[in-house]
């Protein structure tokens, strides 16, 4: 360990499924073979450095509630030791990746060229911690959101002067994000929305945020990143309204602007519920428009109105998430990245561990059973039953569209008989499924 | 009138805003010209068969609570009476549109081919009442959710038979709205979603709707239809999850299956609501995203969590979704339908004319607010001082893609200043809304 | 069996975990003993006659898809097939106990002596079927939402008249219950509330509910009746507002009737829900309040605002609420209601049963890892440590209120020292709680 | 004007309906005399210290936006500097009261020691200032959310030693607030609640709160106080759960520990929202249970999940609220506090103001309607003769309990009638409050 932060606690080890020790994984081996591959190769965790080393247990009524001796004090000798604790942790923790916003590791300057400064200095500090530990960036993404310049938007702001500004910020974070050997670059709209129509021109927002995206997705492949631009979906929170609401929504938008081949989404489960969704429809629904990319994997609060960004903790509710990521061929340049917070009374640096150990073994724990309902092909060979009919010749002329709306009409009026209705099993299907938990 | 149902009631007149008599309109002046058009042409009232006529005041836990003549008893008959009261309502009214439901104009028959003697028989009858009373057709649509047969889809059934059923009951629901003089043809999903994913294949049925959708535009344009094709968003209810959400997610549908320049929205005051957005932002993105149509206007209430279709109350709630309707040049085929319902303890048939005539008055009321809310111009020049930086030539630039991320940065390294902030002046704008209401 | 309403399907038995049967128990074990009590005895099963023989698959915007044989037809003959079908599902399931509405069980008649007469004959079956069969009754209610009468409520109804309705029905359904050995007795006001405050007395209403509840109990104490009398809370639907809108809520209310140490509360999970808590936030409060009484025992989805009742099925949503159960220790009267419906597209009557066994066997685990829980006593081992302090002199001069608070004050500003903060634990606490699942 | 924070701005006027001068008045006159007391004596309006001069615009995504020259910098210079701007604010705005949290007027010392005499110094400011401007305090009340070593909570933390702090920081408060002349003393829980259950002793913590609540009604007699001590209920925010939730539960808990004759509650519309009420809900159930106090005037948003505290802006939402507080008699101690924030984006002095002077028209046309309904009698009416049946002997006889349960059912069975519905004339009333609006 670089530092005295976590004390002497030892690096997390597999110990199965009988510990009660709450520093041992019981479930996660990251070298064990599931489905032919690397249980760590499947779920590429990655550490977020926003919430664990950022954050510092404040709340909209509360203040700061964390000691993290980092903050305040000198920008970069601060962000130095950050970096130290967060690269310890991950070594404590054993994730391949990590991920960050330029603002996470490198302090604000007095102007954007000391800004700059700075972070390609911390950039340095983190290659050769990269290089040093073997944890990777999973992906980089810039803070266009936190700054008073960006209240009103970054891309969709109504001065031009801050689209400048934001794509000159974008610009230089994905720099670093392909030096660092990122595998994804993310973009998370969380200003660029509205808080009241009265003010906004929704249509010249949306096309300054298309005309955004197109010169970042021009950029990534002028500079040659092969990593995926990635698009974060979020309804709401902080504006009113957010222009990536969800999945559906940024399709449409990336169709609008050509961009569908270009830019995949990296799914939150928080945000999915916020937008309306289980994070699985979410996921089914970007396999199906071939758009997946990564996801988010936390855990929101169906009770409450707002991004709880909390740990996953129940097994079921990752299950079926990767359960789709799999049938849609897991993950390509994504991964499974923790953004997550502790909660404010969690105000010991072993709580970090904790919350870590506790999401990646129910991640894991989940892949398991991911991968026997996959092994056992029950619940994928009920669905292709239930469709069969559309795979006989006459499904696929109705498909296909060999016959016009008034020559099925003539058909259906001639036969004149009633269809056959079949159980949908929901609860049979549920049970299947609990079986496997 | 042609029966008695509503008793000795006189049409509704006109008595100015001073008027207590809860049977006169105190706003609506069909001939009224606002904004250079009466207000009956920029209004387009419409009432709705399915909820005035067809509802008995059930809920999931209690039974009918109205009296209904044409309920129960001889399917053909009770149509014709129904018909009757209906066509009497509109009179009492003064509104120039109905709407319809093939299901609620005509009963089910034991098969198909009954049924549709059923529905062309009726289709006769309502020709004549048009033809009769002057009342117009605003659309038609075809019920392809009540029965059975559809509890799993009608387009996206797991059984093509299925599909093809609902495929030759819009094809004569089309004939017959065609024939009527229809303005628009209106397809609702309600039925076009998923229970559980666990039984679901969502690119599949997601391809179904979409060949469906083709086939009805193709035929549209075969028999000369030259009225709009519209989709109604619901993002929920009666299924756990509808794939036509909100009206971001018909457009992304729309531009995957080319049918961006040929379908609109229908969008319901209520179901923007239960999609998380209010009535006025589906309205504003549908006009950006060129794909606004028709409105129901009815009210939702934000504190339950399903469609309560009240009639809408508050001019607040309509003046700002006009201000839009507006702003987008107004309705062209599309007008204001009351998808509303009567409260269930609202028994008596006086009830029904009560709720109308507040929902029209409202929406007269909301008109002028609106026309001055536009004549003014006042908010409108807000908002495009506050983008004024985009028509400058800089932003001209930035927006039209002349520059690419890489000059946008230097230029930005170059100077090195920080944008000045506004105030987005939110309260200031919501006082002058309401010094117009 | 009697009927052949389920086929040729045997009696549900016991097989282990490791049984992939959809129609075995993998967990239930009637006779197993947990915590010194036989399972059945803990969990105390009861098959609901409402969900499962009344409903008929049809939805607010959908028909009847059920084919159930009873329906229809001669009322009483009608209403005895039901109840064969109905004891031949509790002899399948072999679950100890049912339950039911009197309305359930016998057909409306043609006036309140008819009604009364249906009731009463019904009875003297049920009273044979439950001699023969074993099989219990958990509670009885009377159906006071679904007849228009009571539309505006039954107690709570404007018109007094009502109220004597309601009054006599429940005196009426008291007795039954009485005489068929019920445990308790259960009022749920699924009317009693308001749709607008325009029309309505709230206080004069609370007092009619007040005045309605003590007559009930009255009336229980004048027969002997030895089961428990509750209260069924839920905030709202079908009402816009109901008065027993969560546990909290009655208990206030009956605080303020004098009536808390009459009556209880039956939580139902999914109400819970709609009220905006977790299930086991309303049993440890109704336990903090000493009115815990019994649980509907279902799901509801967190995504959708009506009252989804679908069966429990996963082991976390149960555990926990069970283990407040235990703490609180266990059902008296009480019992675990199956308040839970199928879904619409599960057609047959063997969809009846998978949901039934998947209901029955999450429970059954979720009582094993609550026991578990209990025994280890490390979460209880560890509230009590956090409150530690509360049991010194100090705090529990404070908590007596031996100090005023001038003292208390007095004390602080000598002593002048900052409390010292300690780590809530919260990821730590639900690590833990994941290892027993 | 003491200070320059507001420029040259006038104090607001009175300048009728017709002004489109965004800084006047254009329903809100102090001395129109309205049911017979001036409008200012009605309203009772007090601005919010927290909202309006201790809030930065920062979110929890975003940093400050605000520029507040008193923040920052030393403490009791800043907060001397903070009241000058208030109290030039409250005289531009010409309103008669403000309210105030301790920590908002002055800042935290090193210990609490110190931060009592802070408090105390500024306790002479404020006398001063009130004595000079005539400006009144509505209510004080003490932070006990912000600081960390409320972060398990003040009154039910599971340390004894915060619950002392507690104790004497309201000691304290309550102190000023007398010697202030406040003429309420409010209690908001912000933190007396539970972020999980796994760490929480529910019994213990209602135990705690309600000797804490004791002790300061205690207090108060002890040293005179005669204003009001008011509980301002909120579900949750900042914690998963707060034991204030809404109304009912307060009463319940009032009623658990004998002190609804002492304490009675603070309403907050946002609040009222959050926990799935209408403002209205609230106001007429604390008058029901003879518990209404205060009100904190302000305006949710029904498609967010959190506390947004808007201006109100719309007159229909404050009309009814206003028309049930008049029904309950007016206010005695309580007024309408404006617990509202600008917008993050509203970064201008003048903002403030505008917001301001756009809630107080809109309160004061609010007024005037709900004269105007009460002068009418027609709601009242109505609602009066619905229960008309109540008050015949018959419908006496019933509420009184001079019947049996088994009295009432020999007489419905004798009389064997079905009661006559009525309709419950829904759109009917709101029509007619539509027409007041
Ligand atoms: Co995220
Ligand atoms: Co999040
Ligand atoms: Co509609
Ligand atoms: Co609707
Ligand atoms: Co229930
Ligand atoms: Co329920
Ligand atoms: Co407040
Ligand atoms: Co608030």
């Amino acid at each position: 360990m670089k530092t005295a932060f976590f004390g002497d606690i030892a690096p997390i080890r597999f110990e199965g499924p009988d510990s009660s020790n709450p520093l041992a994984y019981r479930w996660y081996q990251p070298d064990r073979v599931v489905l032919g591959k690397r249980m760590e190769d499947h779920l590429r965790f990655a550490v977020c450095y926003w919430h664990s080393f950022c954050l510092t247990g404040s709340d909209p009524f509360g203040q700061a509630t964390f000691d993290r001796p980092w903050q305040g004090g000198d920008g970069l000798a601060g962000a130095r030791l950050k970096a130290d604790v967060a690269f310890d942790a991950f070594e404590l923790l054993g994730v391949p990746f990590f991920t960050f916003h330029d603002r996470d590791v490198a302090p604000e300057g007095a102007d954007f060229a000391e800004s700059l400064r700075n972070f390609q200095v911390m950039a340095d500090v983190l290659a050769g911690k990269i290089e040093e530990s073997g944890v990777r960036l999973l992906w980089g993404t810039a803070n266009l959101f936190s700054h008073p310049r960006f209240m009103a938007g970054a891309a969709t702001n109504p001065d031009p002067q801050v689209f400048a500004y934001a794509a000159a910020t974008v610009k230089n974070c994905l720099d670093v994000t392909r030096r660092l050997g990122g595998r994804n670059y993310v973009l998370w709209g969380g200003r660029e929305g509205y808080e009241t129509l009265l003010n906004t021109d929704l249509r010249r927002e949306l096309d300054q945020l298309g005309r955004f995206l197109s010169l970042v997705v021009d950029y990534k492949h002028k500079i040659g990143f092969d990593g995926t631009i990635l698009i974060e979906p979020k309804p709401k929170e902080p504006t009113k309204h957010q222009y990536d609401f969800d999945t559906a929504t940024v399709y449409g938008f990336l169709k609008r602007y050509g961009l569908e081949q270009e830019v995949k989404v990296n799914i939150e489960a928080n945000h999915a519920m916020l937008a309306g969704h289980t994070f699985e429809h979410e996921i089914a629904l970007a396999n199906a428009l071939g758009i997946f990319g990564s996801l988010d994997v936390n855990r929101g609060d169906g009770l409450l109105g707002w991004d709880t960004d909390q740990f996953p903790n129940n097994v079921e509710d990752v299950a079926l998430p990767l359960y789709h990521v799999l049938q849609g061929g897991g993950f390509v340049n994504g991964g499974l990245n923790f953004d997550a917070k502790i909660r404010r009374q969690s105000i010991d640096p072993v709580d970090l561990l904790y919350a870590h150990v506790g999401g990646i073994d129910i991640c894991a724990r989940a892949l398991l059973v991911a991968a026997e309902m996959i092994e056992s092909g029950r619940l994928a060979g009920h669905v292709a039953d239930r469709y069969a009919g559309w795979e006989t010749p006459e499904g696929q002329a109705l498909l296909k569209g060999e016959l016009s709306l008034a020559d099925i009409a003539a058909d259906v009026e001639r036969r004149n008989t009633e269809p056959r209705a079949q159980s949908g099993r929901q609860e049979y299907l549920e049970n299947m499924v609990a079986r496997y938990l």
